[in-house]
């Protein structure tokens, strides 16, 4: 039997190439799908070609989309990213890109539809989501239902899953289950604020919490840092 | 006081230069949003322009993204357009660009919240939808409670409102609507199919009923035809 198809959201870090192996071995035939959207940094698509390619994705799509003429997050203007800030502080980071998971999703849904595909895979989770809302679980299921009644396949009784493998994992168990599905998270990057030759800052909240995953599990992380 | 602001999509068509008249009527400050998304008829942006200067609109951004590469609809790709097809038939046309108004509205979210907006104006109608299945309104209602919980406006408690004032007109009732409130129709485009001078072909399924709406009116289209 033919794998059914599943559109996966892959931004190149950590988490989305963890939900691309796991969209694998829920038996589905993976289709990336990733975003030029003005990122300050460009090594992210690169981390998620080569994560793309390392997973046999047969299809890998890029849509370009300029994100930086709305303005509003330091993820794609010149506002400065915030460092070693208190992880446990309540309140929404500057990095926070406006309604980008509804956009994102938005276009997962139109390609499943061209596809066929009735799921997509978002590699958000609700522990370590650092205060963005739309990580939330109720919002993902909101985005189902929306989902279901935006499309052809909705129109005809075919419903939409949004996975969200990740969304109850905490970083650590994110990786250690990645680790056992074979993930190469030397391929991957995280940082929001990387150099020239794509090497992590280290103390973005991004990058603490990746290596405090790493570090939990007795393990380095092997992305390449400052 | 300063009028609120109000996100309104405009394409450059009828339907959205009457919903941009309606968000003034309504006291609001319109912030016009438009999209660059591979239409095969680039004459639509520039009457989108037109429409937004004639409206005295302080603001009127423009926003690139590539659905051509997503395929699937007649609007973005090398099918053809169907011409005098019936009308009445319960299909969705292929002139359906897959979940359109879902990005659409994605991307206006994002630009409601960067410009601390709680209202959105869209311009789709559910009499003559020809077929889109996220022109209805249950549709709508579904994308309002998505965008409660999608932004920070909405986690702080202030919930969104989507317009849509054209969902339960007629095309005539549109047309008489738009003409009490000073709307320059000979500004608008709608055709699925206009020519290399942007002259509309009288055809398809848009050129069809706005032609009969202002016949119905006894009066004569003021835009354009071959």
């Amino acid at each position: 039997m033919t794998p059914p198809p599943a559109i996966v959201l892959l931004s190149g870090g950590l988490d989305s190439a963890t939900t691309l192996a796991i969209a694998r071995a829920d038996g589905f035939a993976p289709l990336a799908l990733s975003f030029r959207y003005g990122q300050r940094h460009a090594c992210e698509l690169d981390a998620a070609r080569r994560v793309a390619a390392a997973a046999g994705v047969r299809e890998h799509r890029i849509i370009d989309i300029d994100l930086r003429s709305l303005g509003g997050s330091a993820l794609t203007s010149d506002l400065a990213v915030p460092k070693d800030r208190d992880l446990a502080a309540d309140e929404i980071p500057i990095t926070y890109v406006p309604a980008r998971n509804t956009i994102f999703l938005a276009l997962a849904l139109a390609l499943a539809e061209v596809r066929d595909a009735a799921d997509i895979y978002i590699g958000v989770n609700a522990i370590d989501y650092s205060g963005y809302p739309d990580c939330r679980p109720e919002y993902l299921a909101a985005f189902e239902r929306l989902g279901a009644l935006a499309t052809k396949a909705g129109v005809e009784g075919r419903p939409l899953h949004i996975h969200a493998p990740l969304l109850h994992l905490s970083k650590v168990e994110i990786v250690r289950r990645g680790l056992a599905l074979g993930v190469d998270y030397s391929l991957t990057r995280s940082c929001y604020d990387p150099d020239a030759a794509g090497r992590a800052c280290g103390h973005c909240d991004s990058c603490r919490l990746r290596r405090a995953a790493f570090a939990a599990l007795g393990r380095t992380d092997p992305a390449p840092y400052q």
